[in-house]
């Protein structure tokens, strides 16, 4: 199924879909439904686009108490304990305001505010994600965000999965509404009569929330746009085949975009993985999906050395990146670019997907050059705050007006001089 | 000039400029020949728009000396002193790698890494802004880029402003090409023969060069983009008119959109400063900007109390905000949507703008709610690291498979249970 290729020119698939014109002026006509005629537009998409019609928007008190009734004990408490790790994970993240001061009388600082509102999408279909739920909300939670409100398309009988609504409160969100795609962002952009305006929108979504997104990128604040998932492995001869070989398919197992790449610096390691790839996806429920994967977009690579294979993982940039090396920690200084490293034989991906405290939401497409996991940063914001004392106006006051004259902000400048001429007329 | 009005509704202009169609096509064309072409179209463009020929595209040593011998030793002087300041304040945003253990051998942690290339676009035309060069590529420095580009169009003899070269090489960059609008945009985000791709682009740019980096966001990073800037400024009985007219007037001068706003609890500073304004606006060089600007933007509100004046800035999310009040610092708690925060006399608005340390690269448009000025955060990236023990894999291995069998991912599920099974085998 996977040949065993050499490293040159490997790529994941890099692909940011943006839709087609038309797509993009659908999305633009519900957005602008959505802001004129609010909580009507929303249920008139609703009713075509998820075919149900619904009566209430928000889910009440009494669909909470069903969906607990409805998911089995030990998915809930499993959820409660991912929860309690995400938390102790991003308490770690949590920033404090400084400030520095000169003996002047000037303070210079940073203060740190939460964001008042955020907005949750969670997608509907098949199949529920509700450690989505935990990964997006509980960072806004621990940043001290007020309003975590949570959207998701209901299904034709107008129902949510309940594993999602267990999740959503468990992470803190208190309201949760039955809506979906580009309406959905509209309604947490704008506001309704029902759907409050949020500061900030995120979780992932189709191409259609994906482009209302991008849409309203400005209006509010959003989170990346997340691509197909992409897992490295970078192993040597003392990695176990089948390990890698089932971490590989769970990644390919997400999509038939998804990227599930080898590097290993041993022939027996890539040849033996291929084997095993072939025994494992046998009885896989979602085998189409993981072969569709691993023919386009897997490859199995021996290199030469370690080194090869760090160069190889940082032009790729992957999502996620597991080192299966002996004394795995001491290569961590010769990554530069990757969502989430998982370090030995027991970081297998599902640990960090699911359980283990760090966030799932990470950088794909080769964002991780420039981006990092969700974290708590993204649902913070930082103000500069400046007092400058009488004495360092004195001082430096002619310096900033220079510099202000530089750029012909004659203004600028007497703002300064109204300052200086007014401190020397009282000495 | 400016009546005083009530809070009510009071609004600061809100302007996205998103371009027409022509210009989005335009800049569609550009990046697609530059992504194509390389270098031969950069220098048609600039060609095209910047009416000049360009034989070297990149700044020569010899026009760094030149620059320096233009630029008087004063300003240099100033200009290294910011930079200075600048550098101070951003270092204590730098940020440290942290990891946390468990007993059971698990360590979890956070990697930090800057980018490692980072563009920075420096618009051309009549003005030029040292300041703005400084700002932009200190924190890069700060966060420890290597590759720190500038780009600048060229003026019609194909000239950078001096100033502008002169700051680059204190703030540390050391490649400048003469490259300006969506050809700029373009060759730093695929590079071409001469000019680096890089990881992020940051720097303000007229509705071509914001077209171009909007389109190229995702395959690179970019900054937020600018709108009109903005000042309130809150004052009390105990406010100097004086200064408060000069404050909005070096905000008014800026652009015929800039919004210039007092908010005061004094009918008597409110007369006194609409007085004021008419006094200081009457010398300035820029008078007929600063003028527009508060004709159509600017407002004098008075307040019943501090308290409403709050609310009102809170709503606003101004990108600037003075405190001009009694014991300003004990108010700071009140703010919660603000760019950055001057507090008591003497933190006139261009103190920051020009030297104090802190960024002048601030949120605008009311995105203060969710977004942060320019820093060290921009320029770095952080990676999750997972390592899990043996231990606790054995511990909440089943937990895990249940919450992936939940979602419906069996390879998930699979990729833990190749591990306990393998475990118990050996046990």
């Amino acid at each position: 199924m996977l040949r065993i290729t050499n490293a040159h020119k490997l790529s994941i698939a890099r692909s940011i879909d943006r839709g087609t014109t038309e797509q993009q002026c659908v999305v633009r006509e519900i957005l602008a439904a959505v802001k004129e005629s609010g909580d009507k537009a929303v249920r008139a998409f609703t009713q075509k686009y998820d075919e149900v019609t619904i009566e209430k928007i928000r889910v009440t008190e009494e669909e909470f108490l069903a969906a607990k009734a409805h998911v089995p004990i030990e998915v809930r408490s499993a959820l409660q304990e991912a929860a309690d790790n995400i938390r102790a994970y991003h308490q770690h993240q949590a920033r404090t305001s400084w400030f520095m001061t000169r003996e002047s009388g000037t303070m210079l600082g940073q203060m740190i505010r939460p964001l008042q509102s955020v907005g949750l999408y969670v997608p509907g279909g098949s199949a529920s994600y509700p450690s989505s739920v935990l990964m997006n909300a509980i960072p806004a939670q621990v940043a001290g965000v007020e309003k975590i409100v949570m959207v998701t398309p209901p299904d034709r009988e107008g129902r949510i999965a309940p594993a999602v609504i267990v999740a959503a409160e468990i992470a803190g969100v208190t309201e949760i509404y039955k809506v979906g795609g580009a309406q959905a962002i509209g309604a947490l952009t704008y506001g309704t009569q029902t759907i409050p305006a949020v500061d900030k929108i995120v979780g992932p979504g189709n191409i259609y929330v994906a482009l209302a997104k991008r849409e309203v990128f400005g209006i509010v604040s959003i989170d990346m746009i997340a691509g197909p998932s992409e897992i490295v492995v970078l192993a040597d001869e003392t990695a176990s085949p089948s390990y890698i070989a089932a971490d590989l398919l769970s990644q390919a197992e997400h999509d038939p975009l998804a990227s599930a790449i080898l590097l290993t610096t041993s022939q027996k390691v890539a040849e033996e993985v291929a084997f095993e790839l072939e025994r494992q996806i046998m009885n896989l429920p979602r085998k189409k999906i993981a072969e569709a994967s691993l023919r386009s977009h897997g490859a199995i690579c021996v290199v030469a050395n370690l080194e090869e294979g760090f160069a190889v993982v940082n032009r790729l940039a992957p999502e996620h990146l597991e080192l299966l090396v002996e004394d795995a920690h001491s290569h961590l200084g010769k990554i530069k670019n990757a969502g989430a490293v998982f370090l030995g034989p027991y970081s297998s991906e599902p640990v960090g997907d699911y359980f283990a405290g760090p966030n799932h939401v990470l950088p794909t497409n080769g964002t991780a050059r420039f981006s990092s996991p969700l974290s708590v940063d993204d649902f913070i914001k930082k103000m500069s705050v400046i007092s400058y004392s009488k004495a360092d106006l004195v001082e430096h006051g002619e310096k900033i007006m220079r510099l202000a004259e530089t750029e012909g902000l004659t203004a600028h400048a007497k703002a300064i001089q109204v300052r200086l001429a007014s401190v020397s007329d009282k000495s």
